[in-house]
């Protein structure tokens, strides 16, 4: 019996995955967690039904998050991570020498027990002695700490349910106050294609604005992903990245998506992207 | 009633589209030619069951194929498009004042008929006196021609059936000896994600080599082609586009996806599509 998954990136168009078992379903106190075996793309992380990542695909999201920023930083030491229970944030964080801690802030304790029992590729970051992990609300948590970091990764689901808050102007300034002077914000922020989701990707780079002296957008193509296309928030207090040049001797080996002439490269937007946060 | 139509990129991931209504079907001497009503997509172009082009994001493919050469060009007059027969291609190359000849030799009429009579956002292009159409196999043409061309532009169907031939190693020997010293050639070359395209497209370049001393890949996001990502081939006897600057002091106004500092950031690949080229 053939199974399809159909993830509907809109009412009237969807992506259909064939699935050989569906190997668990939880309902957390925040959302429900679903595990697909795909014949194609490997183990699936769905939750409230939306796609979250695939073994197959999700290096290019999680590079895309970490390394554009890191590799504006000459000597980066601490990142604080917001959501990501996946583990595939900060694994790539971690592979940077210099960086000696980072706190991983997540809400819902059962996505990463999900990713320790099935996503072994990814989880393996929690055995990182220089990893902390907090079982909290990240805006909560944003708002009370003492601490100041030199990366701060929105690795959040979308702007709707439990992740609505993280995309507020009041979070984003709170973040604004726990960076350190050079250092940077990058977050997730939602499919530029379709024309739908221009008000609220308008909104966020507004928030984001609200916090930050520099808003830049960057993109990859993230195949399982709504429409292919995928965008992210770069934000500095001091730092342009269209000015800047990179500033770390380090790069990770074995990258397979990121390398530092694409690394400027992601900022240059097609026209009707541009035309999205011109307008904010 | 809802019906759906579903493009399998593979066997086990596809792309499922709303269908309002099915307002063409065609049996022509070389393919079925179908034309959707999406409703989201707008009219949809199918060739043997494969999408060829959506009304909403042709644009992406149609723009990347031929600014992306004619920006490196001060002044180019002619170009051959081979394939092409629902305009787009034609209709962008026509937006240079410069250009005073477009060659278009499409094997199938029928497609031509098809998007006069369903897409006139592209077939108008037909209307314009600069253009020639001739109906004849692109592959035989090339062959045949006394005629030098600045650019030459392969927009055909994938390497099975009859779009085969346009991928080979003689045909591209063919396009070189009729491209003018300074001259180009693009061609849609599929998408690098799948792993099992990856012996398709290394066999392409590989032909292309044999007709071109400089042969580089650029990519595009585009939504309703498999995996959302797109590869397109620029080859060339005297230009690097990696070296060179952008030439054309004209660009046309109104683009939605590319500008000039995109043009060149194209061509920087993600590491895993690099690996497929730098193997060939």
């Amino acid at each position: 019996m053939e199974l399809w998954f159909t993830e509907k990136s809109n009412d009237s168009v969807g992506l259909t995955l064939l699935i050989k078992e569906h190997l668990y379903h939880k309902e957390s106190k925040y959302q429900t967690i679903d595990v697909l075996e795909s014949a194609y793309y490997g183990k699936v992380l769905v939750i409230d039904k939306v796609v979250m990542l695939t073994e197959r695909d999700e290096f290019i999201y999680h590079e895309l998050l970490t390394h554009v920023p890191l590799q504006y930083m000459e000597n980066p030491l601490s990142a604080l991570i917001i959501g990501g229970g996946d583990g595939g944030t900060a694994r790539e964080v971690l592979k940077y020498r210099s960086v000696n801690r980072v706190v991983l802030v997540e809400i819902d304790e059962e996505v990463i027990e999900t990713s320790k029992k099935f996503f072994p590729t990814l989880s393996f970051s929690f055995d990182d002695k220089r990893l902390e992990v907090v079982i909290e609300d990240g805006a909560k948590f944003v708002k009370e700490t003492d601490e100041k970091f030199d990366l701060i990764i929105v690795d959040s689901t979308d702007p709707v349910g439990p992740g609505e808050v993280l995309f507020s102007s009041e979070f984003y300034k709170d973040c604004s106050s726990i960076l350190k002077d050079s250092g940077v914000l990058t977050a997730q922020t939602e499919s530029p294609f379709d024309l739908v989701y221009r008000p609220v990707i308008q909104n966020i780079y507004k928030n984001l604005k609200t916090g930050f002296k520099t808003v830049r957008m960057y993109l990859g193509s993230i195949p399982t992903y709504p429409f292919g296309l995928w965008s992210f928030a770069f934000a500095s207090n001091r730092m342009d990245p269209l000015k800047e040049e990179l500033k770390n001797p380090f790069i990770p080996d074995g990258l397979k998506y990121y390398n530092r002439e694409l690394g400027r490269c992601v900022f240059n937007l097609p026209n009707f992207v541009k035309e999205i946060i011109d307008e904010t």
